[in-house]
Formats: structure tokens, C-alpha cells, sequence
């Protein structure tokens, strides 16, 4: 057996723990587009968001100015309980590879959520609660933001109804158990509870659901139910700036440590992993103090930036929700059922989506074979068994390691490891069993979606 | 909102990780009983373990003096991936329960086999490998032996063969799905593939499966298959060795911050993960430097401590093993099927069952639908979803500190969070649903077990 070199496993101490988020917003020169009503196409107001959201959340929300806003003492305590999440240095994967690149993930999975998700769950509790409201309904995809929200509430003992999309509550059976377990009511979406969800249900027989509708269904719950909010886990401004602690900590054990990245990279689904993980240093790049390669990598069964388009689109499959400029597939776009992972929403962060348009920040898709290959390599060599989402920025760092083998670079990448597997062994039980296959789709599967785009743009 | 301090999750450097093992018979008056040869009812010899345990594992098995073994810096190394794990302050817990206690708890769920096993998994590995072998062969019970042995033995390269008790195995097809994913075979147990399951198969048509029976089938795999080796993950002497890690650990986080235990609580089924945690402070107490009350926390349907009898018996079901003294229920028990968690083994460590014989410790029985309750407040205050094994031991420290809520002392309470529960959802599903039963065995169903006690104490 030949000398292991002692892996590098950064933990800051819990006073590295930022007092503030960083809101990449105030260093763009090109802010993301508002958010327009749909009836008036005119910039939501304040008003007409409060029945959906809470207000706290509204203003930072509509916040383009505020470079760093205070994390209150709750939810910092909070943070607490699990933050600062380590930087490892991936010691194994580099000599399983043979490359001369230094690779760093930023692992936030030590958390029973098993995700990223709770840094922001736990902040939308907390602004509900200090609210006076009774509870929060979302949806959740792979049923990470679900857990997470789940959680938050009962830290604060709110009520959680969670829409779940039903190809996960299917597969995941143990996520809605572990939901449950922390006091939230789960309804496979779409459901019969919901106009939208008998809307997408009749027009579709037997779908197995999609994010899009999933919100449709929470934010009409939300609405509709006295004392409640609708609370979303991606997507939304506020929920990158509440992810901006990932990249805030990330920086400040590259500081410590005298760490240089070269290449950041995330997976996007929604965007608030990546938005997330690049905020601090994307102000850097902004502000012209530092460049960085940064990449978003993404299913190739729902390519939004590679293959969307940069225009206003709704958010929601249901058209209840404020449109949003991003790149977007189009709000009918629903994913092949063969994808097994999340990542499945059909836009973007309106943040990433204006910055990638500046030619920020690269994009690449990847298909789901490689990215489970990868999260398998992963898991042999660096002992984690990574959440599918994950995996796609695995698959890139692998990839950009290789390349560095062959050109002899000593590039530093860093990658977000955004949460564990666990609740994801349907899908590595199809790859294990070799019965798991890709889907790119077709140009003309793709113009069914945009054709879905609203023609305000 | 009520102010909460700030939480309290001591996070040793990686410097702290132990050197060496610490051996608690070094400090015991009176040894464990050795293993004894079924056949000659002598001791067991060296060179009759050797088909069944690798030699370097043999010698750790029959050490009784050396009081500190060193950790070999392959698997210091390792340990690296995800020690030191953290000692947590359970502040929140402690508010809930408006005890005037400190509870704190040691937390090795922080890795993919979600359990202190990888500890000793990692060891036996490693001792495989550098004696030369093909690959070992284990049994599972909850599954967290086997992913962690699986982990280890992706990590050195070692073909791994686990034998999982039937019934976890159809609980939890995702353990499997695990396990496959870091290249082992997983059998349900009791299987076809050997004598000793053909025959339990045989006269108990339709069993669940033990623990006892698994360990048969996993040690004839080992002794027919050319160039493996059978390796456990609780029980031995060699085990509670490696364990040492956690106590190890824990001791050092109390030295750094002035904490004073008065309690320490762990759950007990072979008694790996209780060994380890207390080693270190049992050497104090047997030294006679420091007392300390050691609580032992046991399923009231498997209650080896508070129901069994201190004798010699067999291992395992199919008494291919050799005989232990120990608290034993009889090879032949096999718990209620109702049973969902772990700690199904019918035996007990011969070290912790000598130390309990001579007083040095306490054992306590808890019942399934109490555990839950526990381990459900549990999740909600503290944010982790407890193990239904660790969750035996959160039972006992939430009852102790509610005594010391009572009679208003601040005693110190720590116990060991051996896991997580992301692979138990079936049986928080079973609680959730409030269909969850409890099962204490009658003296009649004990005499059964008694009755296969063989007759040589």
C-alpha cells in the first residue's frame, strides 16, 4: 500500500460563521430583471406580493443595493447547529485521477436535511414566524427543500405543508417518512387539493408532476389559506443571498489557507447552490479585483441555460406566480421521467441568468450516466456518497481534473458538494443494475416547451 | 422568540485524533473469559482462529495487557476523512426539556456508512489487506456495519461479501442499493448459498433472520472461500478496541472544555459502540482516579444485560463460532419481528459483560414506541435524525435529565449518537402511522432462548 498523504479537511471555528449575507446584486452593473405581473406586465409592487410572501422576505427580495445584509441572532444560532460546513480537499479523487489539480469541494451535507437547503429554510421559517403567521406551504423536487423546510419549522414551530412532485414522492417514499417525522403534512403533487393541481391533472393524465406545478399548488394553498406563506427553496433572489454563507465560507478557508481557485463550479437546477457558492467571489470578479472560471452544470434532460432561452416566462406551470427573466425551457417543460435526480425546474435564477447572459460564468450540460459514474468514483474514493444533484458538478470536476493531467496544469477547482445520496439509492440502484439511461431531448420536444413562453418579450 | 444561546459543537482539531487505541483490559482486574473451542472447551489458540480472523486481528483479540495499541497510519489516515467527530452541547434539547443538566452528545453519524462502525470497519480492512487477502466476508444487521465494511473495503480495494439479516434487507432495499454502490454483495440472510442457512432455512421456514445466523453463514463464506477472512463489527475485544477512538475523543473535548461528566450513556447491542465511548473513562473508574456512571441502554425485546444470563455460549446460531462468555439470551433467540431497530444480537461483549458482572456499570431495557418518542423530540430540537439505535441511548440521557429537572441537580450527561436514521424511515414510518408495537419477550419465550445455551458453565 503505498503513503497516503493526511487528507485537508477544513473546519473554521463557529465565530468564521458570517454575520451577514452577501448579496451579489449590489456589485452587478446589470441588475436581474424585476419580477412583472402578469396582468399588467408592469414591476411587482410590494403589495401585491405580501399575500404570497412574507414581507421581510419581499424586501430583501427587491434589494439590488445592499451589499450585506445581518443574519439575525436566531437563525445565525441556527446556523450553529451545523454550520460552518467543511472544505475538504479531496486528497483521494486527486490520486484516483492521477491529476497535478488541486481539488476542493465545500461539503454541505453534514445536516439531516442532507442538503445546502436548510440555510435558507431556516431563514424563511424564522421571517414567517416573527411574522405571527400559523405556517409556510412550498413544493420540493427531489424532497432536499422539503426536509430542510420541515426541519426549520419545527425548530420554530410553524406549520409545514409541503407539495411534493410526484415522481419523487414515488421514489422517494423515505423522504415524506423523514418530512413527517419533523411534523409537515406531504401531498403528492399534482393533487386533487389544488385548482392547479386538478388543472394539470386533467390536462395531463397520469403526469408524474413537474417543480412548475408543484408551485402552482403551494402558492394557491398559500394564498388561500389565512395565516400562511408561500416560501420557496431556489429560484428566488432572496433565497441566493440567504446561500451566500456556502461562498462566504468558502472564501474565507481559501484565505486561511492560502487556497487560489481557478475554477468554481455548481450544479444548477434553480441556481441557489451555485448563486450560493460563487456570490463572494463573483462580486471579486464584478468588481474587477480577481477573475474566475466559474461553471454551471446542468442535466442534459433539462438544459435551461444551455439550451433556454433569456426572456420572461412564469415561474409556475399554473401561470399563479409573477413571471421572471431567465433562461428558462419553457413553464410546460417537463423533464423525461427517465431523469432520476432533481435539478428538474424548467428556468433559472434571474441573478445567474443575467449573469451568465454578461458572459459571467460558463454552462454545460451532462448527461446521467457519466454524472452516477462519477458519484460512484466519487463515493470509492472520498468516501461520500453524493446526492445525484451533487454529482453533476462531480462529473465537471472530474472532467476539468482530467484535463489538467493532460495539459500538466495545477489548477485549483473548487466544487460545491451540495448534499448526500441517501435518499437517492432508487436512482443508484438503476445505475448499479445497469438499467439507467440518458435523454437528451429534441429540438423539437424543446420547441413544445418554449412554446409554453409567454409573448411579452 | 425566546433568545437562544449560542450552540455548543466541539469540533477537536485534526491533531486530536488518538495515536493509539486505548485496550481497557490492560486496566481490568478481571479479564474477559477467553474464547473457548467448542470441541476441547481450551481456550482458542492462535493458529485456530487463523482460517476464520486475520493474524494482526487475532493477536488485538487475545492482548489483555498492552494498554495502548498504535493506530497504523493507513488508517489514521482515514479516520482523517471524518474524525475527530464532534462532541455537541445539546442546548436545545436541554431548553425543551427545562432540565437544569448538560447534555452533551458524541456524534459519529457524520459519514456516509452513517455510524461509528466505519471506525473499526476501517481497521479490519486494512489488516486484510496487508496480509495479503482477497477480499472478507461479514453479516449485517441494521446495515451499517455492512455499508461501512463495504466503504472500507472500496477504499483498499478488497473484495466484500455481507450476509444481511433478511428482514433489514427487505426494510431497507436502499442499505443494499448502498452497499452495491461501493462494490460489495450483499445476501439476504439466512440464504441458500451455505450450510448453515440452508439448514436454519430449513427449521424455521419463513424466518426473518439474526444476527447469530447471518454471523454462521458469513464465517463458513470466509473459512471455504480461498484467501478471505471473517470480520465482525461489534462484540470482540479487537472491536471495542478500535471504538477506543470515540471515547478517546470525547475524553480530550471534556479535558479541552472543563466538562465533568457524571453520566455516560450509550446503547448496547454486540456493545461496539458503548465499549468505545466509555473505554477510556472506564480505565479512570477501574484505576480508581474518577468515578463515573456508566449507563448500558438495551431493546426491551432483546435484553441481554438486564434479562440474560453471564455464561459461556456460542456466537452465532449455527455454532460454527467459537464460545464467549458473556450476557447472553441463548444462540438460539431471535427477537420479535416487531422489533425495527437494531441491537437484535443475542450476546454481549465479554469485556462489557465482565465489567457489568463486576459492577462497574448499569443496563437499562427500553421499549420501541418510547425510544421513537424520544428519538422524534429528539430530531425536532436538536436537527438530527437519530439512528433507532442511538435513539435507546437519547431515551435513557431525556430520562435523566428529566430526574435532575426534578430534583433540580446540574448533572453533566453525555451519550453517544452512534448514527443516523435516514435508512430507518420504514420503522418511523411504522411511528408515524402509529401502527408501531412493543414486545417484551415472557420468561417463557427467555426459556426457549435459555434452553440452547450449551451445557459446559
Amino acid at each position: 500500500m503505498s503513503n497516503i498523504e493526511v487528507p485537508y479537511k477544513i473546519y473554521l471555528s463557529e465565530d468564521d460563521v458570517p454575520d451577514s449575507w452577501y448579496n451579489v446584486r449590489a456589485d452587478m452593473k446589470n441588475k436581474p430583471a424585476p419580477l412583472l405581473n402578469p396582468g399588467t406586465l408592469q414591476p411587482m409592487k410590494f403589495d401585491e406580493l405580501r399575500p404570497v410572501f412574507c414581507d421581510e422576505l419581499i424586501k430583501q427580495e427587491f434589494d439590488n443595493d445592499t451589499a450585506y445584509i445581518k443574519i439575525p441572532d436566531e437563525i445565525k444560532n441556527f446556523y450553529m447547529m451545523y454550520r460552518p460546513s467543511p472544505l475538504i480537499h479531496a486528497v483521494f479523487l486527486e490520486k484516483a485521477l492521477k491529476t497535478p489539480a488541486h481539488i476542493f469541494y465545500k461539503f454541505e451535507g453534514n445536516n439531516t436535511s442532507g442538503s445546502h437547503k436548510l440555510n435558507s429554510a431556516i431563514a424563511q421559517a424564522y421571517y414567517a414566524k416573527k411574522q405571527g403567521l400559523k405556517g409556510v406551504t412550498t413544493e420540493t423536487g427531489a424532497g432536499q427543500w422539503g426536509t430542510a423546510l420541515a426541519m426549520a419549522c419545527a425548530f420554530f414551530k410553524l406549520d409545514c405543508k409541503v407539495f411534493m412532485v410526484k415522481v419523487s414522492y414515488e421514489q422517494k417514499p423515505f423522504r415524506r417518512e423523514v418530512m413527517r417525522t419533523y411534523g409537515a403534512t406531504v401531498t403528492p403533487s399534482p393533487s386533487m387539493e389544488t385548482e392547479a393541481g386538478r388543472k394539470i391533472n386533467e390536462a395531463h393524465p397520469g403526469t408524474t408532476g413537474s417543480l412548475g406545478c408543484a408551485i402552482s399548488e403551494a402558492v394557491e394553498c398559500a394564498i388561500k389559506s389565512e395565516g400562511y406563506r408561500y416560501v420557496l427553496g431556489s429560484v428566488l433572489n432572496q433565497v441566493l443571498l440567504h446561500q451566500s454563507v456556502i461562498g462566504l465560507e468558502t472564501k474565507k478557508a481559501c484565505e486561511k489557507y492560502n487556497i487560489q481557485p481557478d475554477i468554481i463550479i455548481g450544479c444548477a437546477g434553480g441556481g441557489s447552490n451555485l448563486g450560493g457558492l460563487i456570490s463572494p467571489f463573483m462580486g471579486e470578479k464584478l468588481r474587477g479585483e480577481k477573475d474566475y472560471k466559474f461553471i454551471a452544470v446542468e442535466p442534459a434532460s433539462c438544459p435551461s441555460f444551455t439550451r433556454g432561452k433569456f426572456v420572461y416566462d412564469f415561474c409556475d406551470t399554473g401561470k399563479i406566480c409573477p413571471m421572471a427573466k431567465m433562461y428558462t425551457l419553457g413553464h410546460d417543460f417537463i423533464p423525461s421521467a427517465n431523469h432520476a435526480g432533481g435539478l428538474r425546474y424548467h428556468g433559472m435564477s434571474s441573478i445567474l441568468s443575467q449573469l451568465y447572459h454578461d458572459g459571467f460564468m460558463e454552462a454545460r450540460s451532462v448527461e446521467q450516466t457519466k454524472v452516477f459514474e462519477a458519484a460512484e468514483q466519487f463515493a470509492r474514493t472520498e468516501g461520500i456518497l453524493p446526492a445525484p444533484e451533487s454529482s453533476h458538478a462531480i462529473r465537471v470536476a472530474i472532467d476539468e481534473a482530467i484535463k489538467c493531467r493532460e495539459t500538466g496544469e495545477e489548477k485549483t477547482i473548487i466544487f460545491g458538494l451540495t448534499g448526500t445520496g441517501y435518499f437517492d439509492m432508487k436512482a443508484y440502484e438503476q445505475f448499479n443494475d445497469k438499467t439507467m439511461s440518458d435523454h437528451i431531448p429534441t429540438d423539437e420536444e424543446l420547441q413544445k416547451g418554449f412554446a409554453s413562453i409567454p409573448n411579452v418579450n
